[in-house]
């Protein structure tokens, strides 16, 4: 085989299926996708199921803690975890740019069969594109998933007066990476990025029977997007205390030099919930088992109905609004 | 709202909220999608679903008789179709270059919602990505989705001795209209993509209770790469007559000046089928409601397993081998 991907990689014919064999099915092999033929069959045990897809153009494909594989198989995993559902059964879609090195493909890859293994999950049909030179920059993603509900209820509709805000580590550290990577910014620490599956936390969320009401990963838009979400879906305000929210230094001078706040920065592994004010510390504890970081960030009041407020330490207040503007692009 | 594509749309904040209302959810709403948050819940009424993935890179955008929306909603239902189920839910995602103009976007959602109409198939989650200029060539559009299987037992390991081979249509359309509209080639002809949902003549099919069984779109690779899959995977021979294979002239034409075969050329909206000789010219009635170039091209025998023949009106006869090579990039 070629060290590099050519136009013939993605004919339908020969040197496509030789693609699929030697490395897509190198790594995602199971009994569906061995019979899957234009489209997978699958035998659903559910009756209520999520469905969900991302599609990932993150520059560059590589980053401290991750790589555009592993964002893609976290992203849409994640975004079934999030309606309470466990992550099943995924398409993959792979949009590739002639001259690829095949290296590299390859050890995407790999990160998606690890993340699929942490999942669970299985890679059930796919599809492989080869673009000229110049049509796309070296490779896009797109993943979409199937996950079958186990804790219903969960919206951004339900969120009432008294509820805490809690989130699941420091936030903004995903887009912080990105950005330093592609500007070549050396951080002079180990700040990585934090993609990561998070089923295995809502799974044990749940397992501690908390009444989780509302659940959502800060991805683009960062928590600020979330938060305004949920309290113009709500029609509730949320209170935020700024010196509870959980930053890094690192990412914090990220910030300074962008000129965003690290509440807009998108994360690919951090979540925010929304529960019984009773339940917080209770919540707190699961999570930190995660990371030490997870901390309650605020409240749901009745002050300003489909805002957000930022209270500082200082006794001031502002509106955190929905973001808006370029921010980053190509972050995921 | 402005008249091109900028980055802000994909901030997943508030101009990105924005695109998404005002033209993927003027076109696409219904109940599910309005409900929809990181992921769509769906209720699933049958046990056993059909799971499909495809991307769209197609160059140009517009084509006569199409254009990427209209493929990407045919190409994902069709591939449902193909293992007999009917088409349900998709998702879309757009990947789409920063300065891309807004109206050519909606005209595209606009195709995209026709032809879901005639799968009675809904979109239930969406994806939007805006890439700086230079990074993707205008629009790719990812869709996912899901059927539910109302005939089973469809498989390319299925074929026997004796068996008919038929198509639904005359073949090469596509792959010829993309070709032309690319190198600025005029057809001085009416000829049109073959793109098209084919739901609607699967369900006329099995409605007959024609026993089909094997069934596939011949997409990138065309009828050959079809061919030598089923050949492959039934360890039989597939012979095909030649002259009965329908080829427009303007698409023979265009074959010449490729130095291609038809039959490897790739086709959007045109099926083979097999099943026992005995109902074929059953089959060929109920497809000529949809085209009259529907024809019975081979059969099944033993002669080469896992080989096509194609046999000439002068009684020679040639392998058709699994297509190779580059054939043409960006056809869907």
């Amino acid at each position: 085989m070629q060290k590099n991907i050519t136009l013939a990689h993605g004919n339908g014919g020969q040197e496509n299926n030789e693609l699929i064999e030697k490395i897509f099915y190198k790594y995602f092999k199971n009994d569906i996708l061995e019979k899957s033929e234009d489209s997978a069959l699958l035998n659903i045990e559910s009756s209520q199921i999520t469905f969900s897809t991302d599609s990932f153009t993150v520059s560059p494909l590589f980053f401290p803690g991750g790589d555009i594989g592993k964002l893609s198989i976290c992203g849409t995993c994640n975004d079934l975890a999030m309606m309470g559902a466990k992550p099943k059964y995924l398409t993959c879609s792979f949009m590739i740019e002639e001259g690829m090195s095949l290296r590299e493909l390859e050890k995407i890859v790999r990160s998606m069969k690890k993340e699929l293994e942490i999942n669970e999950a299985k890679i059930v049909s796919g599809d492989t594109k080869v673009v000229p030179k110049g049509s796309v920059d070296k490779l896009f993603i797109n993943t979409s998933g199937i996950g079958e509900v186990l804790y219903s209820g969960i919206s951004a509709h339900n969120l009432v007066e008294d509820m805490a805000i809690v989130v699941s580590r420091d936030i903004g550290a995903h887009g912080a990476v990105i950005f330093a990577s592609r500007e070549g910014i050396s951080l002079d620490s180990n700040l990585t990025t934090d993609s990561a599956s998070l089923y295995p936390q809502v799974k044990a969320l749940f397992d501690a029977n908390l009444e989780i009401k509302a659940l959502r990963d800060a991805t683009r838009g960062g928590v600020a997007a979330v938060l305004n979400e949920w309290a113009k879906a709500s029609n509730i305000c949320i209170e935020i205390e700024e010196e509870a929210v959980p930053v890094r230094h690192e990412v914090k001078g990220i910030c300074e030099l962008l000129g965003f706040e690290a509440l807009n920065l998108a994360n690919e592994g951090t979540f925010v919930l929304a529960l019984p004010k009773e339940q917080a510390e209770q919540a707190l504890e699961v999570l930190k088992k995660s990371n030490p970081n997870a901390q309650i960030i605020g409240k749901v009041t009745n002050q300003y109905p489909q805002k957000v407020i930022l209270n500082s330490s200082w006794g001031t207040k502002r509106f955190l609004d929905m973001p808006s503007g370029e921010l980053l692009p190509r972050i995921c």
